[in-house]
């Protein structure tokens, strides 16, 4: 069965910490989606100490979003710690397939450390999986079998969990497959709303770890608070003050998560 | 005849890619205000990736507001990738008369690039110029003929177009001179409105490349949306959400561009 | 007597420049808070202009949220420009008891710079101190006898005044001690809220040098916007929104000070 009812409320009463290795434009919209989820944020990309972070941290967000050479060496520092460490590690691969510096750094990153997931777009995903996309204005969508089939493999290939985001999610193991539907269009108007998306499942995560129905639930809230702010938002700058009361209010039992957007577990 | 009604359709039609490379203060901001307009962000910034970059984006900005010595390196190398692959360049020379370090980079990018906008406040402009401004609480105002006369002389030195934003914006080509009134003073209580404005001002200019007029739509559009989000707003923290969400929703009918805010064009 | 009611009047007509060396998380948000309360910011941190942009600010702030070895240097800098200029100089420690590196960076400010106000929270204090504390959800509390020591200690040693920020404030110079009670719950879950308070405060000393009481004031004050805004939220998302607004619109009246909000001095 999918669906831990508990596990929202476990979140806010262990309040994890969530390292954050990130770019410029979000950190501060991760830090406040984390805060008000219930969980505790902390942003240190200096080599000095990215790896001692991570050592005290629950759990560790690595987002190739504003990706420069000194963060790269921070992310490869911090992973390994993750991993000597027995945290649960997240990589958010933000414009993989944009540029050879992005694609290079991703491809080093999954050679070197033990992801415990991957979450991106499906443009993303593609280009780790070196399947062919058109970038621009991605989506996961439905009955799209290559992207599906590209998850699992890169699943598989990497030995962790994969979330594929968009209109439709999926998240796979390289076996399972789990669909979560739901969500609303104003998500795309606003900047960082994926990679406040893996800070959120990195949260879960350090509540559940190698669990690919955290990574699920996570999913499965986020498009529930989307649904919610953009109820009430008449447009992009309302709908981000709405979405992080919803991150805040929204409990185990609104979301129903079992029920109502898990769509089924397939192969 | 200055007025084109179908700009700002055709912009969110083609939803141009605008490359920033900006200062850390204003990243989020610009990117969400640019995904409320209808254009994308892209925030690269290292020279491993700065000029790939700019050579699938639409436009680029360069914004001189939290430099450092390899921001600077990544515009130089951005700047000339844009006049490579003749993408419109806009340059927005925040605090350029503040420090020796920012007048000493305005004037190299100046120097090696061909910009096709420059877009400041009156103190900028005139630091550029070199004549004598006071910079603290300045404004483009009416009837100030040197700021006007400083805008043309730099549009000329540089052979691009110059806007100098204010209670009254002007935007000129060294010879044309189109003025803007509207707006409102909260603007003026936010931080990154003019780094925003020359962010929108670079998406227009994507879509009517080389187009005085375009930038004028720009700043016309931009003034209006500060009136709409002031009329709803008790102070400059419901202002931004206002603001934000009359980008999104504003079209070419409602700003009447033509009529309303373009006051005319002198030699 | 506590409670000059001026101050924030005096603040909104000088509009001080307020120089901030600050953590990339926060910054936007501080910009914003120092515009809404009538102060005016700049972020410079830049090793080639650290200096030259202090020298002409009225007070500068040092936020150590997310330093790097650049950034350290310029903090440095930045301060003996302070200094030598007579400017107000602020200590955000951040963290300054989670890392090695955020402590040595501390513990070297203090040794070369002479600062005003350091302002953390208990943690971050008693980490300065070098007394126990378990920094985790740390708070200043009522009875916590120790953490009052420890911050009186502190301003011994500095010859600085020193606050200590929490569910009660207290501000001290090493002999005098003022409490500062309200606030609201939901200040915690707001990414920045305790380094745009390090802002405000630098603020405030730059209308009123060397004054206990106008930290007292700032502290006041920030504690009566967030109830203020609290009033109005419905959750985080909300909250900073109306705390901004709260920021702007609140006078020396509205706050009263003198009769509200300061406890009482004791020895």
């Amino acid at each position: 069965m999918i669906g831990r009812s508990s596990l929202l409320d476990e979140l806010r009463q262990q309040n994890p910490l969530v390292h954050c290795i990130t770019n410029s434009v979000v950190a501060n919209f991760q830090a406040n989606g984390l805060l008000a989820l219930g969980a505790s944020p902390i942003m240190a990309d200096a080599i000095e100490e990215a790896a001692e972070v991570t050592a005290f941290s629950s759990s560790i967000l690595l987002n190739t979003g504003t990706l420069n050479s000194s963060t790269v060496e921070s992310m490869m520092a911090a992973g390994k710690s993750a991993n000597v460490n027995g945290r649960p590690l997240v990589l958010d691969p933000v414009g993989a397939g944009a540029t050879a510096f992005r694609k290079n750094t991703v491809v080093k990153l999954l050679a070197e450390l033990d992801i415990t997931l991957i979450r991106g777009n499906a443009g993303e995903i593609a280009a780790i999986a070196g399947v062919e996309w058109e970038a621009k204005g991605v989506d996961a969508g439905d009955g799209k079998a290559n992207i599906v089939e590209a998850a699992k493999d890169v699943a598989r290939s990497n030995r962790c969990f994969v979330a594929v985001t968009g209109e439709t999610d999926i998240v796979t193991d390289g076996e399972q497959i789990i669909r979560i539907t739901g969500g609303h269009p104003l998500m795309t108007r606003v900047t960082g709303m994926g990679c406040l998306l893996s800070a959120v499942s990195a949260a879960f995560l350090a509540v559940s770890p190698k669990s690919l129905e955290a990574v699920a639930h996570s999913l499965a809230f986020y498009k529930k608070a989307g649904e919610v702010a953009a109820e009430q938002a008449s447009g992009p700058g309302d709908f981000v003050v709405h979405f992080l009361n919803a991150l805040y209010r929204l409990d185990d039992e609104a979301i129903d998560i079992g029920q109502m957007l898990l769509e089924g577990v397939v192969k």
